[in-house]
């Protein structure tokens, strides 16, 4: 009920605020007879994690994950995998300075107000910190649906877009620059503009593109849980997203029935994909696509107004090392919730089957 | 696991197709003691109903519900709430032309591959008619938690849009018109588009803003089941919706964290609003906002190709009463939606106290 | 939360009280393209109903399913199948004399206090009327499974007991009495046991045997949801159920490792099977056997002292309609049960292979 | 769906198999504001681990249980409990004997044909260790239900009861003796028989009796979650357990309705319980009261023939350090998982409120 599970089958349970001993989590429900790659999934915590280039937090995590249990000589055995990542540079004293404040657009005050008690430090499970146990999760749930391809790419850094379709990209190119934008030309005007926002102190929001491409026909259940009812919620679920589309999305709510429907050939694909590949909530085997807003980053390192927990009005602001665009770093917890989302339905279709 | 139920505490699970005996559901959480208005909730069923006036599809269904459980004296019981909607008009030879035929931009063929049989009468359980058994359980959920405002209004048609800010509309206005939007110049644009539309045998996409106002803070849970998570799955589990967004939404991904960040009064609430009333997943006091974006219906009284289940292309043309844009008729689902968010938040919420 | 939903995967969801309109379910998560043998569904429905013989209440209901969604052409279309069954011989008269009035042993003192306000006419939701919407249900997982032979009998009524184990019996002799005990001779007194105590207005308690054959290897969850675990917990939640046993039971608390250890033969089963078919909480492939205690029917054709509602010892007479013994109308029902519990493990089990 | 998180609300998840790196879990859903007595819980767990007399087994494991979230300055935050209890004494070479064996009325056999592959270092996931996470849990829900009192104690072992009613028993004398029996007599006779089995390289089963009072009414969902029923699946989820009873239990299918019916006092209270605090899966205040059969110990230290991988019969003799009897490591096991049952329907009590 409180909201710490993710999926139905193959549930992630996670645990942990930012600057305690260690964050981490339980998968239940993975299939047994999985071989796992160990390195694939430090891979990808790797590419969440701070300090990785100069656009990013300069915190320095080795978010290294230890399994505690479900593996056993590197096969999964169907019981429940438990897993710590340690909290080795929390520096707690950089907080010190907001335990009474509630910072502008952060979560100090809902917080405070629904708990009564708050781990002030760093934002505690507000933390986007906790996503890299969905990070963990998620690479083991890819490994689960390796036919499926998953690929997230940075598409807009505020009013700088990716305007390429993702058809006209080279997914194997996104890991190529810091921004992890596939067009390189675009990535460096990405790059450029976060470098001056971060010299100003200043934040910048963005967009991320997320394209699942190889997806078998039938995944997604009809009614509440339509599978892109799902990915909204897995990825609204994020830290900092405002925004969720899939297919033509916002653009398709100014379109006319006779452009939008996407008419068949005769293998039952499409010659258009305003759907998204997906139809009544199900996937008809086209790519899907959407599109997930992120806000700016709240932590600001300039003078701001905040309220203390006695009413006043106080300046503050941001010390420590945070993200001035938060969308690089997201784009694996991207592709993490939405491996999540696919292996539950992939699994519950086994099921009916 | 086959997504029949919405909600955690005040959990609605729906039953039946277009074409059946009945539609109807079970609510099962509803607190004792609540005296139900029982026009009230049929009145919200009238707003969705079909036939309502002449930009919506001219089908007479009377829609009445019947409750058969859970409410004795007129007061609810703690027990569950079954009811049913008989389905008085169905016309199942309008469909027979389609039985072996999977329509463009519908469900027939992913329903045909997931399932291996359909009942092809008119979308069976993927027509927008299962939503008004959450007309339904919304309407009880509004009473539960009457004193938030619920307000959704038509925002655009097509490339109308209704430029004004929620805060510069009075929503008593939002019943006058056909369109549902209250503003009248605005909303007399719209039905002149949607009629044209008609007329052509076509149809056109809109978007819903919903306004949600006098929120307790505190609603939402902080990691996966975040306030605005769970709406944006309420309302992607709608038919025909392509997208969501919140607060500053897309626009907020453009904009620098020095613009975005809303500063504190003494009182807790903010200056600005683009966090659109939720904080870290939960709500602040402010008012919270959203818009939704609907597809253009995709039936067509227009010549289209289609597929049969045979692999041939076959030209069809959509027969029966449709409706040329679904956003008018769609603005109870989404405050119904909203309220079942709504109604789960503030029960568990009671659970911590 | 409110526990009207039995199952994980096949889901079954009731309503209705005794004395309403009419009672009721969805079932959500039956698999597509199961032909239904609707006339084997209702027959389990009349092994049920009251009237059938001279030693059970003597009320007369059809008791007549109604199917409203889920099934096109006779076939589960993997939709969600809500059913009716309507209340017809409701003498809501019957009950009149204790509207205020808590009687002894029955669910009134308690639903009152938990709930505030309780619909009064005979029993309401804590009628054992509510169990014909899972003897619906469990007919349909019946013939999911139909691979599986459940067959439940009376083992005890009183002090009589039937001393054959159930290797011994002939099950096609179940049905042949009106006490459903397959051995004639041990029926007979059972019956005649039975209609001595309703002479006296009085009610007697009895056990239930159920035998689970050609069970499937592999059925269960190892930690919380064991497969005897969900069977205790399915038995528990009928009426007037005080205890569940299964294999050696509380006998085996008695015994010695080394007399109760089943040792295995070559092909994996067992030379004894204490065990009941379980190990560790998933099925061996052994015969699963369990019992279960049903106390004496609370209501008496007799004098006995109750409490009103404003603190007053009165004295009152059950009037109505009565089951002397609940033990055998409810062979149906726990049959039922276990048919449920077993096809969502049996489903489950899908989804790991 | 794979079943390792028990309750609703105040939901606990484990991990962990006996031989890997730790054990452990998470506690979603505890509320905030919770001062946490941490000796208490640790104490709890010294009552479940192995060592602590002669009677059970002599492994030496410290069990402490380390925190890694959810409290901060010693107080829950109403994030999720994070927990660990690392294997210290996992001596793995005791159990290579059995890799390829499949042990009588173990789970070995069935864990290897439900996954395909096991963890054979003793027990793994089947193992009791995996309980003393549910201890850790069950201790922290005593402390947020500390009003309620819940009184476990062996009430028999092997054909030695003690045959007092726990009325007349002084709970605070069960800790006084090795095997947890509070009438000192009885006691002795027990311990004695333990010894003596234990010298045979035999096992022995037994009964715990679980007393709770002090009980708020209305506790308990009235159809599937009777609070029996839940009771009833917490108790058989325990290993070695095979049956449960409350109230009159398997007695009570023996009586008539006339001796068996509860007479209200005019206070609500009842002159007898025969329910067992319950009626209709609701509590009325009285005092609850059941009773669990567990089975004796499968491990023997005596030759038994067990079935290897390949079909062979072969002789095998249990090794490492097994307890003669589970009872009495198993009472903190049954309060806590009795806590866990009470904890979730206090806290949805409070939800409908």
């Amino acid at each position: 009920m409180a909201g710490n599970t993710f999926g139905k089958i193959f549930k992630l349970t996670t645990f942990g605020e930012s600057h305690g001993i260690a964050i981490g989590g339980i998968i239940d429900g993975c299939p047994s007879g999985l071989q796992l790659d160990l390195d694939a999934i430090q891979n990808e915590l790797d590419r969440r994690k701070p300090g990785q280039s100069s656009i990013v937090t300069q915190r320095k995590e080795p978010d290294t994950v230890e399994f505690l249990s479900g593996i056993f000589e590197g096969q999964t055995t169907g019981t429940p995998i438990g897993f710590v990542i340690k909290n080795t540079n929390q520096k707690s004293k950089d907080y010190s300075h907001i335990k009474d404040v509630y910072r502008p657009s952060h979560a100090d005050y809902t917080y405070e107000k629904k708990y009564g008690v708050r781990d002030y430090r760093g934002g505690g499970r507000s933390s986007a910190r906790e996503t890299a146990s969905r990070v963990v999760a998620g690479a083991i749930a890819k490994q689960l649906i390796n036919n499926i391809a998953i690929n997230a790419y940075t598409s807009s850094v505020g009013d700088i877009f990716l305007e390429k379709p993702y058809q006209d990209l080279d997914f194997s190119k996104t890991e190529s620059n810091a921004v992890r934008c596939p067009d390189q030309e675009t990535a460096e005007r990405m790059i450029h503009r976060i470098k001056a926002i971060k010299k100003e102190g200043d934040t910048i929001g963005g967009t991320i593109t997320c394209v699942l491409q190889n997806i078998p026909i039938g995944l997604g259940e009809p009614v509440f849980d339509k599978l892109h009812a799902d990915l909204g919620k897995a990825m609204l679920s994020i830290n900092a997203v405002k925004g969720f589309e899939y297919g033509s999305g916002f653009c398709g709510a100014k379109m006319k029935g006779s452009d939008h429907n996407d008419i068949f050939n005769e293998d039952g694909s499409t010659k258009t994909n305003l759907s998204g590949g997906i139809q009544g909530g199900i996937s008809n085997g086209m790519d899907i696509y959407f599109r997930v807003a992120f806000k700016p980053v709240a932590t600001l390192i300039q003078k701001q107004n905040a309220l203390d927990s006695s009413g006043n009005i106080v300046e503050m602001q941001g010390k420590g090392r945070h993200d001035p665009c938060v969308v690089p770093r997201a784009i694996p917890i991207v592709e993490a919730m939405a491996a999540l989302v696919l292996v539950d339905f992939y699994l519950l279709n086994k099921l009916y089957k």
